[in-house]
């Protein structure tokens, strides 16, 4: 039999010590098989020293692997979430550290002008940034890895740090016929049951929606994957409860910058084919004259015509950027520009300008669209 | 005439130099009065070293005295926000300071067992609290006043802070007969015009609409008064421009404390007589085994049977609290319990848990709903 039958409603399962054999019956199957980080297809890709990133198990390997090899250099493959921080986790240990990417910025989950802002910050935490340079191979030496070569250049390296993403664990489900959808991630509906009656699914190997484009979107984030499980949970257990979409929000932390993003970025609204207007206001996270006061850049995008607001990205002082959430919030309302201006949000000097940041901003898109 | 002659619409203008009048006609009156702090009518309240707090020029003021008369012991009379924001900069002044607050907790704006977190940080921060007293007569001694009278003891002071709130400069308006409403405040249409065609009004001397509660209400502050400012500045200039309203949004700093509430309060519920529901909880501002993470509470009030959000009260660690402002927004959407659980929240380590403290809060309440 198949690993999933689904006619029958029996899995096969294999002990992993021993090895041996047995089948179960199910009523309902939750098929929770997350992602794995992506392995460019090139020549010495097998080297050791080369890290993908899946899990704590991944960050205790690496830690060990510096400390034995006592690493001087390392080389990060692509500018994400997870390239960003193992670059800064890496950089704050002492060790030179190069970053390459094929986009013409980092973080492809903000606009160009904002990623900008996370470069300068990431060479000024001493990493070297190969924008617009594409993986060609990995060199070896001594058994490991011992560069890295791009379209451009070689550049030395004790270890590799792999940061190109992750694509969803659905070989399994695919094989049992349970049906895929964008990426190969696993379709399911706001229940979170999958195309077969009582196959569930939740997590980095399952299709989400997105609210503000109304399209199927892929996203492997924890929280989602967090929110996901309970309503699988629930609805396993004989409840109702639905999972409504994702606003694509997301925050990382590169030094002593914070990035926060929600919704929609200019490239998706551009391949949406809608027409948009943009605003980018620099302000404080704090009134400007209260000590410490961080500055933080907001951009806003909203639709023409309608001025249904369509996304944020924040930049800035790290306690600045959780300011996100009033944006995404109000993505789930479906609000307008207008509507962003008139929300009663808090203000003292310590924790903010009298307009929060992202009104400020609001102020400025609401004579653009 | 009167100072505002509606009739005619003619106002009469007292130079402050010199005390000539004349007049002079409007086709618009904006009047932008503000309040003034309440002055209680007990004995002594005219003896020097008694201050309300009206602007820039009361901090001045009072900086200028405490240095004059070297002023070793302070009381404060009200604990609401000003009231508490005296008491720590003195306390941290090094000037001892006891604060008279005649209901069991201080920070009204917020219910007993969220305020009894404040009281506690006040007495840690050397702060003597006296709840459940009520002010009864300043004494002099050389002049000035030397001690606060309570219904309960004697407090020696030096110096006093009253912060007993403010009450709105409307005696103009009611003269000219423009109609008044709760607490004497002007009333004014969403445009912030008054009852009387072409004369509007803006800021602490005008009633707001609670969204929540949907009845009157006044709140002098700062952001609300800003953003009435710029309403009353766009019909005036012939725009189109609305106030819809308020949600009683504030937030304070006291000591390490931040302090945020939006929507309704226990009391204010009660006295609507809607039956509702609260969940209190602790969680961090950031991940629980992050570096430097505070603690924060969080409470959360939904209506009884539809499950309607109508306020929340956040304490805790000062780079925590803005999170209020989600739910806020929440507010201004007429949220329910449940869509709060379904928003698409930021989330990273360094910033928030993986489910926001206000999502563990909402988790709880709805079970309760």
């Amino acid at each position: 039999m198949r690993e999933i039958d689904i006619r029958n409603q029996r899995i096969r399962i294999r002990r992993i010590e021993g090895g041996s054999e047995y089948s179960e019956a199910y009523d309902h199957l939750m098929v929770a098989t997350g992602a794995r980080p992506i392995c460019p297809d090139v020549p010495g890709i097998d080297a050791d020293g080369i890290f993908g990133i899946n899990g704590l198990q991944s960050a205790i390997d690496i830690q060990s692997e510096l400390d034995l090899t006592d690493a001087k250099q390392a080389v990060v493959v692509g500018g994400g979430y997870i390239g960003l921080e193992m670059a800064e986790a890496m950089a704050l240990r002492g060790i030179k550290v190069a970053l390459v990417e094929k986009s013409s910025e980092v973080m492809n989950t903000l606009d160009d002008d904002m990623a900008a802002m996370v470069s300068q910050t990431l060479e000024e935490g001493g990493v070297s940034l190969h924008r617009n340079e594409g993986l060609q191979a990995f060199e070896r030496g001594k058994g490991r890895v011992a560069a890295v070569i791009t379209d451009q250049r070689r550049l030395a390296a004790d270890i590799v740090i792999l940061g190109l993403g992750v694509q969803p664990n659905t070989e399994l489900a695919a094989e049992a016929g349970i049906p895929l959808g964008i990426n190969n991630s696993i379709k399911v509906n706001d229940r979170m049951e999958t195309g077969i009656p009582g196959i569930w699914s939740a997590g980095d190997c399952v299709q989400s929606y997105h609210l503000v484009s109304r399209k199927p979107f892929y996203i492997p984030l924890g929280t989602v994957a967090n929110r996901q499980g309970r309503v699988a949970g629930i609805n396993i257990g004989g409840g109702h409860a639905v999972f409504p979409g994702v606003m694509g929000t997301a925050m990382v932390k590169v030094f002593d910058l914070g990035i926060a993003r929600t919704g929609l970025q200019e490239d998706e609204i551009k391949a949406l084919g809608w027409e948009y207007a943009t605003a980018k206001i620099d302000s404080h996270h704090r009134t400007g004259y209260y000590p410490d006061a961080g500055r933080i850049s907001v951009k806003l995008l909203a639709q023409k015509g309608n001025a249904r607001l369509l996304g944020a990205q924040i930049v800035g002082a790290l306690d600045g950027v959780k300011r996100i959430d009033t944006v995404a919030t109000a993505l789930h309302a479906d609000f307008t520009v207008e509507r962003l201006i008139d929300l009663d949000l808090s203000y003292a000097p310590p924790f903010s300008p009298v307009w929060d940041p992202i009104q400020i901003a609001a102020r400025q898109l609401i004579k653009k669209v």
